[in-house]
């Protein structure tokens, strides 16, 4: 893809993973770009037919993740596939947490049949971000990852209420980084809709993705720098442009030195 | 129950298991007595979301299953809550196989996190009846059983073409005995609608249940004695006496000094 | 039923309807009395396939309406079967607006078919709630209702923001009476959980019935004597004693000399 | 479009209705090209919700059907969205008729809120060749159709059962023209995957709709000429290149004199 791409930089500067969403598709509906960002991204989170997806597009989407040697992760989420898993829906802690177990073992199954298995667990849409900021939500996903394999990380938002739950219910848990959205001072995301929530240009989140990586920063909307290390990049796989935005994000952390590798 | 059950015949004449479908209730709507079932029988074939059955449900079943000892089989059948899986629905082999290990999968997480795990397969209603005579069907059932555990048989019709292909496909298969049903000469079950397809009465039904574990053979509707060798009796879940059917078989056969052991 | 069905009171001293929800059944699977209760009220909500009921069903549940000269209304509620319709779920109101265009329609041609029509709309469950609360949601329902037919009454809880709303849009509403639930001295229903929310035994909420058709008036959990002169009663369906209740209550209106005649 | 359109050819030699396939993205997933069709075409067979389509995406294609003046068919299915309604459902009689009149009915209500009606019928997917073939399937599709309004035209396949069908329930049917297809000398289509199925090019499909608009004649694969003469001609809306067959086929119509006028 870049010149780095077969000869990598003399010396490596960090470590990264890009992690996208796949599998989204739904028999003859097909969503997303999964074969152009599968070549590009470390790891993939791929849907488990609640919100997106079904089993065939599950061992076809495992298949080419399997193809470059792309980690697997669930992407789980509510059971609405009408509103794509991002309509709030008030699930029970209970059933959550069996709804959670159902999807995991769903697609290891799938994955195991390929020669991989579920190394990741991130939640989606609505329930991303009721994980993130309900103790209650998040504590059925995270002990229904516990029950299934306590060592799988649970991938979150900067400034989750999320992150103290895992610490208690004792799952890993990894905090994403976001090239394309603004941050806060707090470290927290832009809510969508306020300015600076989102970053345009590929050139420009790939900018924000090597600061993140290499020096370890980044620049709050109100200027402030923040500390932050991400060990795994976020993109969006659901926009038109994710497949250029995923290429040029790759192209400089490259060309910076940043070694791409999964985080599981 | 009986005083069987307590005390057992000196001399163990047979060993059996009882199969039941269970777990086939759906968010607020309850059907089946699987409570009752669950406290008689050795194995219990479990629905795994497609044709009824939900997480919660099934994860509520396996618990009161391995209350009981009694071990956890799949039962997969086709995406058609509306239908009880009992409409036959032209799913291709491929997904057909992909459907089958996302139930498995399912499944087994649940039964993984309640401390056991899914030991045996058992096709339902419009798929039991595919998979047993369509081999095309069958071998794309049998190839995702494979891919998810060789080691798991799958239960089938007596006669059925899919003996065959399991054979070819190396996974082992298991012919149940129905002791509410007639049998024909060749060893068939009588289609139900025809005379002597059901056979009246707990009690009649418990003494084939005898007949065909004791002393190895059933009389089929025109007379002729069949030789048969049922490791696992079928009680089928969905009848309003499954329950007074399922204790008849169970006090008669254990008066009978058979000993009631899971096939799995 | 009681010796007043046949031989009703010299004098009507009141006229009351009596609604309750029924069709919820799907499938296989079966849920409430509704052959019983459907023998016994004057307004039927049928379920519209969203969160219970599916197109036979309604069909059978309209044509034993339609035998017992029953009203139906439409029983609208959101797209969640697992969750019956009782989890809340943030339906954007263009999609709302749209959903519950759909099940009018579909329910009313099941209802033109069998000889009657859709005559009036009742929310279900977290639809019920929301809609009364949230006037977003509020409009969208009635704004559906009014592109329909305008002229359809919406029946709502006491102390609903929905009446405003129902105002400003120009559709008719119907606050319901509820004889076995608490009152507040504001007139709004004492929430489920807390004390004297329900009120234990037929007899007793009978006697309510009595009170709030003849007397118009209820007295609050604190003894506050509430004025109301509800047109409709709801009996609720999926309570496993509700053909005892509705029995219960006409028995007694019946002796007092209520009429008891539909509102639509 | 093409000089034909503004300034038609001085005489009309024929009409002759375009119909095309609808409305059936479901929630987030977006399938066919519905406005550029709808820009072409006379008649919208729109999904009704069961195969493909959603509430609110039939709320957005009716009104952009309303917009070109394009008249309004519901697009009937099995219960099977993620078979897209092409897996053959053995779906009985009874339960048909219940879904067919739920669907009309729900098209029907979101039609008059636009200011229109559903004015045609068309069976889809594995339901269109049942009904064609099997009178059982097809008198239950023809009894809804006549139970919500008997003078709605269905239509169907040349060389259809159904045409007999309907004219024993006393509904009109209209046999569609397929102008990308080859024609058997019976006059049937050259089932798919046999050669000729196919008609490749929109220029050879538009000279096969004029054949059969003007000259009421299509040559079938062995060169025998069969006589027909279409109401309507079928663009089949789910092909990438649809919008150009569906342009090529306009263009060469009118340049032919040929008036598009709906056929209801």
């Amino acid at each position: 893809m870049t010149p780095n791409a077969d000869r990598p930089a003399a010396a490596v500067t960090a470590v990264v993973d890009l992690n996208a969403d796949v599998g989204e598709s739904f028999g003859a509906y097909r969503i997303g770009s999964d074969d152009e960002l599968l070549a590009l991204v470390t790891s993939a989170s791929v849907a488990c037919g609640f919100h997106g997806g079904d089993p065939a597009v599950m061992r076809r989407t495992v298949a080419v993740a399997v193809e470059h040697s792309v980690v697997v992760g669930a992407h789980v989420g509510y059971p609405d596939l009408r509103g794509f898993g991002r309509r709030p829906l008030a699930v029970p802690p209970d059933e959550l947490f069996a709804d959670v177990l159902y999807q995991l073992g769903a697609l290891d199954a799938i994955a195991r049949a390929a020669g991989t298995a579920v190394r990741y667990v991130k939640p989606h849409g609505a329930l991303y971000h009721a994980a993130a900021a309900d103790p209650a939500v998040g504590r059925a996903l995270l002990t229904a990852v516990r029950a299934f394999n306590p060592a799988l990380p649970v991938l979150t938002l900067p400034g989750a209420v999320l992150v103290d739950v895992a610490a208690d219910v004792g799952v890993p848990v990894i905090v994403e980084g976001f090239p394309d959205r603004g941050y806060t001072a707090a470290g927290t995301l832009v809510p969508r809709g306020e300015p600076g929530a989102v970053i345009d240009g590929p050139e420009e989140a790939a900018a924000r993705a090597v600061a993140m990586t290499v020096d370890r920063v980044v620049t709050a909307v109100d200027g402030t720098p923040i500390s932050l290390a991400p060990r795994t990049l976020c993109i969006h796989g659901d926009t038109p442009n994710a497949p250029r935005l995923a290429a040029a994000i790759v192209a400089r952390l490259r060309a910076a030195g940043v070694e791409l590798r999964p985080f599981a």
